[in-house]
């Protein structure tokens, strides 16, 4: 019996409809979604058990969190409520050369200034056998970087895999800071996964040849530079994401994993753009899932890498797709036919 | 003066908008459509007199179908009103490597339990030169398929073009069932109209060498299987509409019609797919027209191909589109240049 | 201390939600748009000084005019109010070998009414350095062609400069009567901007071994034009907008400016199309900011073609983007990543 | 067999949804209605043929108009293409004690400018028994007016009941030029309606003692302007409606019809406006539809005013109510409970 | 440590936004409901466990039904997967003296043919301490009837405290169908609940004095009709809801409940209704939780009242109230101040 | 030539749409609103010029704040960018007995983090005449309160009038901290507004024998509350605003000016609500036109009355009515009949 726990923020997602930017929109989708939350949904709607551990104020908006999570089968009973306020986030979908662009507003949420000793992580891992989380928790603050680190040497303790998607935001803390405070983390990490940039942001691991403004990829590169991490930090597996950025209504999509000194490569995608917020992070929900699943290598990778083609087909962050349509699509259905 | 007739099932067409799963939605777009009623929309879009025949229940429901047929310009007078519900189906639009779904639950309703009798199809057909039914119409009941027999041998007898879409839908009936109640339909039947795998499913001609999944498709097949059906059953004409699925976005669409003993293959267009449910329909009812209007074979292809590409570019099933759109695709003018 | 004045007509904008037809809606988008009205917002959100002058009646819509004009920074205080009524245009959007629509009913609006006196011109182009207006302007009525000839004279007279987009509109006047009206106000325009059939329409000057329906671009035609332009009536710029119209949902897009005898021209794009209606304002928008910053003839036609580009991927026809967003996509920056 | 004919302007209506105000909307719902298009739908919903006469430009605008008659079963055979535009008008919901505001853009509309000769009124009036028209259609120009004194001859010419609804507008005409020109009007004119101030307004006949703005209603006064009206133009009836206007949310409604030389009133109804606007119209729908199927007087008035009494709870101008609707709440059903 | 469990249908709703009637709909709000889940939820809500029984299809509506209940915190885990369809109901919003609308479409939805021996009351009942379950259920075909009679039984040999609301649908049965089939299950039933009419539908039990079309409230009646079911079946207490209707937006509201031997009622409310639908079904909820609580039967009919007068005020069938919230109003908070 | 100047906190308000809980709601509506914003406002639409200072970051939401007050008339000019976030709240319409509820997240907003020094007094009261805060502004942080200080002496040095409506939020501070930081701004106000608790929340003075909950007033006791205002704090004039909540939908409405030692009170108004938020700054803000228009005391609580009895009726905070509309209600003509 697999069960998976994540933990770090989750926020209010609010959007314009369709290609509207935030100054013409006088109505705005709201939904909710963050890094470890999105994963646990992700794994929830394969059919796996996922808890998902947060604290979120105790009002409406942090009782609207706990709906959603049970909505999609996400086990919310270790969702801490109290401190000041949820965190927000505004996104403006792009389309052809126009970008994407997120608006943060997330200082001061109960989740970033949670404090060590706030949760019970051994009732929390309970039953589990897998802990993810990424980046982000830790940057959000002193306490929750602690807290991080009492969760990874609690489920180290209690027998889990850990897996840690690097995820660097450049707007929560800078390179410096962040690789002091991953570098310890990652000792405690199986999985490490990451995409293009992460790895050179966070701990100066460079994908030598790789241009990813231009939206060139060097596959040599980027299995080197999962080398590199998985020899520092001694992590089992490193996955790292490969986006080559067309436009912002089209990308090519795929993954590596990498494990016992070689690299595994998913087919590409190229994938007409729904919505890409949460993109990453149904690649780490579609990872976690198969690697918990027992999957092999090049298995997972292309299961990882179909679940998050199918994400950027999706409007908002969860990656509401089933088993069967994931693995219809890895097994190469990708025509995109009416299903009656 | 020439006057199309349809039979069939008209449903509610329920479906979120956009690209929002099932699972998403809070509300839904309703419509009416089924694969008859389409091509009667169809018809009269293009200036031709139509008018659908179905039965739908008594309550505000059927009105509203009543009311639709009559806003696009079909004759609605002979719809029976009775029986216990209207059929309802909902669609998920699909896009890039995810697939559209559709939900269906249109059992026990009104028209599927129809008995033979109730329809005068002697009045129906009054005025009328041509009389245009699908495979679905037999296959929702014992009543409905023998409803199409008193159909067909009516229009035969009142000098009618009888012309009838395959359409084999597996959630409907077995192959076994449809091969059995359509062989002796078809005996009647001057036009039969077909997708690339209906023929196979429901009276086991192949086309040989085409992989429908891969979306490849090989002309010489396609034209061996119109022949064969138009040997076994005496049909003057079998179109065939080809359909090449890119992806849920993007699929090259075109038709065949054999006619003398001569494959006519109409041009392909590559479409960039708003809503591609009814995409079928539009083919025949672009086709009726074409064929009712006396255009010879090449152009009626042509004028079927245009105008079913031209539904792929609208939100839900119905082909409004105008005869000058469709003669002007027909000619080249396929840029989509702003008409001021 | 730049300050740019443009001069002419504003409509409401109504159009159907996403790619419904005017047919299928109840409801409808309200904007406010028109020729000079666009290139005085895309100048003001570059954070230029831009005012817009138009007459409009003086009830509630006349009052939204203004509120929008504000509301995107562009000064409204020389907005005549009376007349009676706003003029309206309806878009309909179209989808790959479909069409966009666009129906006006404009006739008879306050500012199609107005006469020669009615605007004070000194007053209005006090502290400005630049007058655009466009061939729609004069197109109105004789009062309005009137009015053109009083605003260039004047704006001559205070020594700014003017830019004039021919924008021939069929519906609006003939050819014959758009060359006699427009070719005496030509001899005071400074820049001349056009599209690729405009002045074939307006002074017969033609675009040798062009075939705009097929999407085929020339570009030694187009220079040939602009050279005859210039030579004609004595531009010292002539830009050309170049659309390769490959479907109503992709454009490649692109313009040259013509200076000194030499012509230059942007990079092209490939634009997946969100709403094209205003995207050869939004060229001549980033034209005017351009020159009127001073930019070199290569550096402003870029500018102006990397404006426009973004305004096809937005909603209506406002250019809502910002001065950073341009310079990037001009710099090269066209991959669409999401700016978080 | 009964059919009413009804002969005037539609336009389509923009309203925001709600309680918007118009400046805060960036949609607007759309509709088309008119004062005869309102009567025609009524009388169509509660099962009498209707056919309803007017022009239309020969565009999507106009086909739309076509397309809603015939959704609500109204014969729109006779509607005529052609002219310059359609008319608009936007509607901003009052509530409590706000008001609601019309802003009309009517003016130059294809129907505006009718001319004599341009109707077949024997052919219109084939089969029909009732013409009805208001006093805005003559106040719509010159032709117009002319085209109702052809209309009213022709149809006593064929023997139909005339029924006018004064429905003075301040904004089309002045007092003494509806007066000149709805009098010899009046005279072909068999049944009379008005409100409480259009008898004073078009003819100076005063409604003693009836304080409008105060809302208070004087019933003897009422009765009086009836028979004031009957004696001078000779009508068989005159019709008045009751407004109470409590405020812009509540209305007290009912009316009177005068007969014989006696005033039948209906009862009242305390009415929790939903939308207003048409409410007038839905009266004369209701009388038009009693009084063509015999109902005497009391009756008659009764059914009128509860249709219009449902009318105020429905969106939009069109009274979309059943027969059996309005006769169970004359019947005295006006408790509001759910029926299921 | 209390527990609830209900058991009986859930359907789609759908509803058009507003006071539109569905003939002018093309978009319908969508929301799940019923009678028993009505009761699950608003018990959930105010901090009670509660589980749903039902079966629903294996597809996306019926996977929706499982993600809505989870949603506001209701134990799913025993809902059946599998039968042929999920029933819906469409509801159009009555205003004024026009009465709301509901049309069912539910015959042979997986419940309806649900058959006895499917349920594992056992485990169903397992930690419970209340079993509710209305009228409706037996109603929908015999095999709910016979696992009606199924889990009383068990309820009962469980040592839950069983509730039945009479609900009497005269679609779903005859009266005299609706007694027989009731009539022994009420021998099992602690805790009955009706309204106005029930009593006298399914057992002939009248409320002498009563007008229910007029509105009017005789209380000693109804106090008569609670002894007399009190008596025939021994249940230990009744509850009548008591509505009047005074329009369709405005209800008088409050309740009654018997217990030995004494009629205690509650305060009345003059409610404004947005969503009258569920009302009764709140009344329920909010009895269950109350007496399950402990409550004294003043203050749980108190509290039952007050629970569903804020019913009325919320959209859809659920009433989504928190304890606190029933507790303000009951305790006499009833000025609707803004909460900041 | 009057100018207002107000200075204080706006955020962006979320609100779903019509009577949805904020769990119900999965778009909100997005307006920008706050206490002294709102007054600019309503003063800008009413004709006088004005303008709100705030502090804002630099981003698009900050601009936003920045268009909208252009697009209302209101002078945007000496707004500050900078700082980490904007201010956010969630408003819930109530309804019948359902509260409206609001939750606030404006903690840590760039303007509640402003300091001294931040703004340029002596510039911005440049041309104005009044000057208005309220007591949020310095609830908002020590900074804020001694901005209050600074501008209130700038504001008294330049010769302005000012005024404060004393606003007591407990949210954002204690009693004891809102009197003793209160009382010093108080003694350079002119004009004390207030509604029924404020003095006594704020200062400790008793509204005698009024019982708010209960929703009576006793005109005797506000008048007893501004007279102690006026002697303590020596304030010139002290409005109250006088709201008896019958529900969340309907309140009755009006208001007091104390002037000379003289209580005038307002015609009271019975108002269906539409949004009631805003309610109490729309009079502040009619006040405010009212008096710096040399309005005598009676008319000017009038208009004040009347301006904010027109808010309630209005979505929103902004209280968007025109200085005719206002004079129109306070003539008496609160009948809503049409505008047309």
């Amino acid at each position: 019996m697999h069960k998976v726990v994540t933990f770090g923020e989750i926020m209010m997602r609010l959007n314009p409809a369709g290609y509207l930017r935030l100054s013409q929109a006088d109505t705005l989708e709201v939904s909710y979604a963050g890094g470890e939350a999105n994963v646990a949904v992700a794994v929830a709607q394969m059919g796996m058990p996922a808890a998902f551990v947060t604290k979120v104020p105790d009002n409406d908006l942090g009782e609207n969190v706990i709906r959603e999570m049970r909505r999609w089968g996400v086990d919310a009973s270790q969702i801490r409520k109290g401190g000041p306020r949820l965190g927000v986030y505004f996104v403006e979908k792009g389309a052809s050369q126009r970008a994407s662009k997120v608006i943060y507003d997330r200082a001061g949420s109960s989740i970033a200034l949670a404090q060590p000793g706030e949760f019970d992580w051994k009732a929390i891992f309970a039953g589990a056998d897998w802990f993810h989380f990424t980046g982000i928790t830790p940057a959000l603050g002193d306490g929750c970087a602690q807290l991080c680190m009492e969760a990874v040497l609690a489920a180290k303790a209690a027998g889990l895999t850990v897996s840690c998607d690097l995820n660097y935001r450049k707007k929560l803390w800078s390179r410096e800071k962040a690789g002091a405070v991953m570098s310890p983390l990652m000792s405690h990490v199986d999985v490490c996964i990451a995409n293009e940039s992460d790895a050179a942001d966070v701990f100066g691991i460079q994908a030598a040849h790789s241009d990813v403004e231009a939206g060139q990829l060097d596959t040599a590169a980027y299995e080197d530079v999962a080398r590199q991490i998985s020899e520092r930090f001694g992590c089992s597996r490193v996955a790292i994401t490969l986006r080559q950025s067309i436009s912002a209504s089209v990308n090519v999509w795929g993954g590596m994993l990498y494990e016992g000194g070689k690299a595994h490569f998913s087919p590409s995608y190229t994938v007409q753009i729904v919505d890409r917020v949460g993109g990453g992070d149904s690649f780490a929900g579609g990872l976690v899932y198969a690697l918990n699943s027992g999957y092999d290598a090049q298995k997972a990778v292309n299961f990882a890498a179909a679940a998050s083609c199918l994400k950027h087909t999706l409007e908002h962050d969860f990656n509401l797709v089933s088993l069967d349509e994931v693995l219809s699509l890895m097994g190469g259905n990708a025509s995109g036919r009416v299903q009656r």
